[in-house]
């Protein structure tokens, strides 16, 4: 394997960081409905339901593409083809295949591939996010299956030992170049590319949120399993490494403490109430921001960078309501301008000393930020990097977009498919404003007629329910008129307006009655 | 013990495998929650948070009954009455009863029974899922307990190193067998026994299912707390028994990827879109599949299992929904079809190559699959074990059913609870279409009259209160008119927001009404 | 370090604590969105959001507040200031200060930090569910601050190897008192203060509960989450330790399964069902009861405490009613008596001999229960710390409380505020009954009049669409009465009772619409 977890000479050291990736990566996959939970209360609710079978269809096709190739095209390990640009080997992954005999050399492996592939689905899972509501469900299992391998290429390059951008001295533990920016930068160009939303701009034009407490409980999800994915990149406990990883856990909470409390000012500041949307992306910013440089922050450091990243998420919002760009889950801020910060902010707070002196899986030139005197090199590194990875990610999912398009699958869903949402159209379910969903088949004559005798009947019933309550209001008013004016009643405006609410429900459910 | 974890003879092996089976323990607890969503996701709303008790009731009585029978039936270690058929001692479990001074053999006895537990009480959620929308929760009580431990007398047969299956060769690593077919099998005697839910064959019948996102959140949790569930289920790290686990975790991933492409192929080719009950039985089907074999599949092998776990789960909808079948949460295709083809697969794909040459905790025959020149030895082997634990299952749940009904207990709710929904009936919620559920209380007549007169007070206010505002409006309107174009617009700003709103959305109604 | 996790001394033994500790606290995490869901499922559905958002809050502002003193009131480590009454030392939380070459210490130093950070934090989130739906965020933000610093101080007394009750031998392995009393007093005094909910108590009063679904999820997660916070609370897995840890957690889930099964035939006896709200409340008062002795309960000692906890707490249920104390998710029998029960515990059921020899972290005084002929030492030291530190947080909230109330910021929102809801007025949200959230703009002139065209429009076409339905149904009404009687309509009964329900419902919500 290109990295291979350090340590792994001793038999117990194997063991421990086997032990320890493996429970990591249960813990990161729950990221995955987290984000499918963040996703699918921001859109809205006519999709719903289609957003959490895109992030099922994330992992499975992202699965088996990382076991055809992906894997290979990071950690690939065949010596004689080793090259700074692409892995080669371990396609089809099956370490079996090799020595049936080294079961530490196996397990190793086994547990990189489960880790790394925790990894890779994340990827295809945020450009899903910035598809969302207006793409087929199979050109977005196609895209699935190739963005993870735009990642699997872009993560040879930073986490591969022969990795061109590894070698030069870029730093990136957990991902942020070829997770989040390959993920953002790709769900940019594929929400430019499928253009906005019907309504969601012009002068009738309006954001849904679905419902904001399945989008925290996704971003509650995601922060808890980012504490993991930071931990565990420097893939090992053993040899003191643990200590490493725990720093990392600390670096992370507290990014998203010092990001949060950035977001809950601006959005006071600027829009007087807390967004739901912009406190998540604020605070998911202050994470993607840690993801380059978390082994090495100090609490302090990490108070600033993930306030630095939520500030900078943040001011990007007015811009793309301002050009149009239809950005449903906001990734955008969080993983273009987070990613982007997170890259740079390594080059400022990296102190070389906190590193361990042997074993180092992300410092192998010893490199120094700017506030210790490291200099320019690694701004400049870690800009080149980002800005690589961007154009490749850009580029790689164009061609992808494009390719769809022009086939037969197709790529963005008609205007009528839209308007009636995807739940309804890719699942049968009858979508929005109905209770209970309820599983649809062909109506047979029968069933129909069965049906509209009973809209008859209800409308008959309604009618005379309504009448006889009329009459009964009209009795009882009569006789209470009196006894009201006493008790006098003052500034009612509100209770009135609640009156009114709850009248047009009760109209609501009558209607509902009637249609039903 | 009747299994104890291989490599206790070291301290700090003790203290790994302790550590790691804690771990993954805690792990597959959340499993009991997953499985809560996806059973509340898809019966009907009126019956949703009943559903999500009984699953609590499970861990309670379920609890209850491993801690006083049922880890005795399975690993108790009376060496007098070891014998294969049943294990004896331990009941009313308590280490310290023996020696306090062992600290080591305690703390394995402690893990094991956490361990076990959190397999024992998902077969009792299983069952269930079967009955669901139409038992008694008082019933469900004593079944969930009964369940248990028939479930642990079948563990005894395939997991203790006395158990009958163990001793001839029986593959079974994570319960296949004595969690996921006693489960499933119960669960089918179950609703057999119980007939199906109202409304559900027929002319008129339909399938409800209340909440998708639900549905698939819990999918989403059984999902990862899967890989854990198979990965432990070695019960052990040391000794190189890690390099099993990690083996097992891809394998449970790929399979799912493998089954999940089917599933989704299977659905979009016969149902012309993807239904979300087929897409999470069919991928559910494909994690169960590789449950008795998780621990020796290499990854192919693991997409082969999957994907034929899910076909022929997917397979036997047609014949359920003829036969007239009512199994609400799909445990026939998941946990009966699957766990029979889980069960077969080992004797096609086991490699006994890849497991270890010492240590082996399922292999101890050292019997070779199909594929790898090992006969029909274990595909006779495995097909006998999963018939007669079946038909033990088979019988025990039927009995358990039967005294049930004839005991003052009773068993199926009265046709008029089933239309009113166990919410109500059994909670006293105002269940499904009240948007805000109200804990209710008997209303004295004092209530009653204090009710009428609000009532009345209401209709007197709204009415004057539509008055004045239609007068209010009228004016405003007039002298706006001007203002409105150049912005000005203070104060009531909001209010006409919020008035305007609820006129959009009265609209909107409205319009589904005519729609629909 | 105050408590420095035993057996640091050697290499693989703080490598194998620190590994466990910080998984542990990734799952401890967890239990904040568990909480979050728990509080959201029970307020009404207008607060939702808002308490969702507040939990957030909490981890901010109280990981802010531990990272600037909490961690060093408690665990404050400069030999100079060591006292028996606060830490000192540590403060603004960043090891690498001190030295960076000793990676070991500095790896438990984070550690430790990150572990009694997910503690802390969890006090202020239970303090926040005594002021849900009457509080101002920035309040609320404020509090959670400074209740994270009486937590820590109170922390230092029990955890801190020179706490002065550590000192005199008082148990409290999970903070029990310094975690659920500090925040179930701090809470009651909240309630106190801030006055009930409006229209809470009295004639009309009521209780409503938005979503019993997602008060159970959260329950559940608060569950599972609970076994690591238990298993943990010895800091340590090296030298043996691993084995107090999983008899704690054998002991969290019997004492939830003892608690479990009186909670259910409390309610059934006393209420006829299973209430939701006494269900939950019962079992986490089993869990809270666990919280000072787990590490030392043998599992028939766990479920009697669990039992007793459970009942105690569900028995104070009228007394709060009747007294009008508004207590929105339960705090009072949960973590009030819950937690004084869980304190006087140990003093019953403790066996020294049940701890290891060496590394104690918990009985360093070797004290044992009065079943264990201890006599009434303990009793009357777990009683005092009890009463000390329920009067210290008594004392430091009504003093954090009169000080915000007299500031500018306030405490309480108005009248109006809270019957709008804290969704709409903190977060821009419609609120209930509103099914899609829709983000406020300020609106324009140019969209008020396309809405206004919109609403005209859709006006049109529902009463064509009416219209055309009524002579539809009309026809075949006409042509289908015969038939009708033909089939014989007995199927048709339960057509009839739907009928009857939907009118049932409407005359519900217009009851509601009176009533409220």
């Amino acid at each position: 394997m290109g990295v291979e977890p350090v340590g792994s000479s001793s038999e117990t050291a194997a063991q421990d960081d086997g032990v320890w990736m493996s429970a990591c990566s249960f813990t990161i996959f729950t990221m995955t409905s987290g984000f499918g939970l963040l996703e699918c209360g921001r859109v809205s609710a006519k999709d719903e339901v289609n957003v959490m079978v895109k992030n099922v269809v994330d992992m499975i096709f992202g699965g088996l593409a990382y076991w055809v190739a992906g894997f290979g095209l990071t950690f690939g390990s065949y010596a004689e083809w080793s090259n700074p640009f692409v892995g080669v080997g371990d396609f089809f992954f099956d370490p079996e295949r090799n020595d049936t005999a080294n079961f530490n050399e196996k397990g190793l492996s086994y547990t990189m591939f489960i880790f790394q592939m925790s990894f890779a689905t994340t990827t295809s899972t945020i450009v899903s996010a910035g598809m969302a509501e207006r793409i087929h469900l199979k050109s977005h299992c196609f895209i699935s299956f190739f963005i993870t391998l735009v990642h699997a290429v872009s993560g040879h390059w930073v986490w591969a030992r022969e990795g061109i951008f590894r070698r030069i001295g870029v730093i990136d533990s957990a991902g942020c170049s070829c997770v989040h920016l390959v993920g953002g930068v790709s769900g940019l160009v594929a929400t430019l590319y499928l253009k906005p939303r019907r309504h969601r701009f012009g002068s009738n034009g309006n954001k849904n949120i679905s419902d904001p407490t399945k989008a925290i409980l996704g971003f509650f999800m995601l922060w808890w399993g980012w504490v993991a994915f930071n931990t565990a990149s420097n893939y090992a406990v053993s040899h003191k490494q643990w200590t490493e990883g725990t720093r990392s856990a600390v670096a992370t909470i507290m990014a998203s403490a010092g990001g949060g409390i950035v977001t809950v000012v601006i959005s006071r500041v600027t829009m007087r109430k807390i967004e739901i949307d912009m406190l998540i992306d604020g605070m998911l910013a202050s994470l993607v921001s840690t993801t380059a440089g978390c082994l090495f922050y100090t609490p302090w450091q990490a108070i600033a960078v993930g306030s630095i990243g939520s500030a900078a998420a943040l001011s990007i919002y007015p811009l793309t309501e301002w050009a149009h760009i239809d950005d449903p889950v906001g990734i955008i801020p969080v993983h273009v301008v987070g990613s982007f910060w997170g890259m740079i902010a390594p080059s400022i707070f990296l102190n070389k000393d906190y590193g361990l002196d042997t074993n180092q899986v992300t410092n192998d030139m010893q490199l120094n930020g700017l506030l210790y005197g490291g200099g320019f090199t690694l701004l400049g590194l870690q800009t080149l990097a980002a800005c690589v990875i961007a154009l490749w990610s850009a580029v790689c999912s164009f061609v992808i977009l494009y390719t769809l398009q022009h086939s037969p699958i197709g790529l963005r869903i008609s205007k009528y498919d839209e308007e009636l949402g995807a739940d309804l159209r890719e699942h049968g379910l009858s979508g929005q404003n109905i209770q209970s969903y309820r599983v649809e088949k062909k109506i047979t004559a029968q069933q129909l007629s069965a049906v509209m005798t009973t809209i008859v009947r209800w409308r008959i019933k309604a009618r005379l329910g309504a009448q006889r309550r009329k009459r009964l209001a009209e009795l009882t008013a009569a006789a209470r008129e009196d006894g009201m004016q006493q008790q006098g009643y003052g500034g009612n405006a509100f209770e009135m307006r609640l009156v009114r609410r709850r009248q047009s429900n009760a109209a609501v459910n009558e209607a509902h009655t009637s249609a039903a």
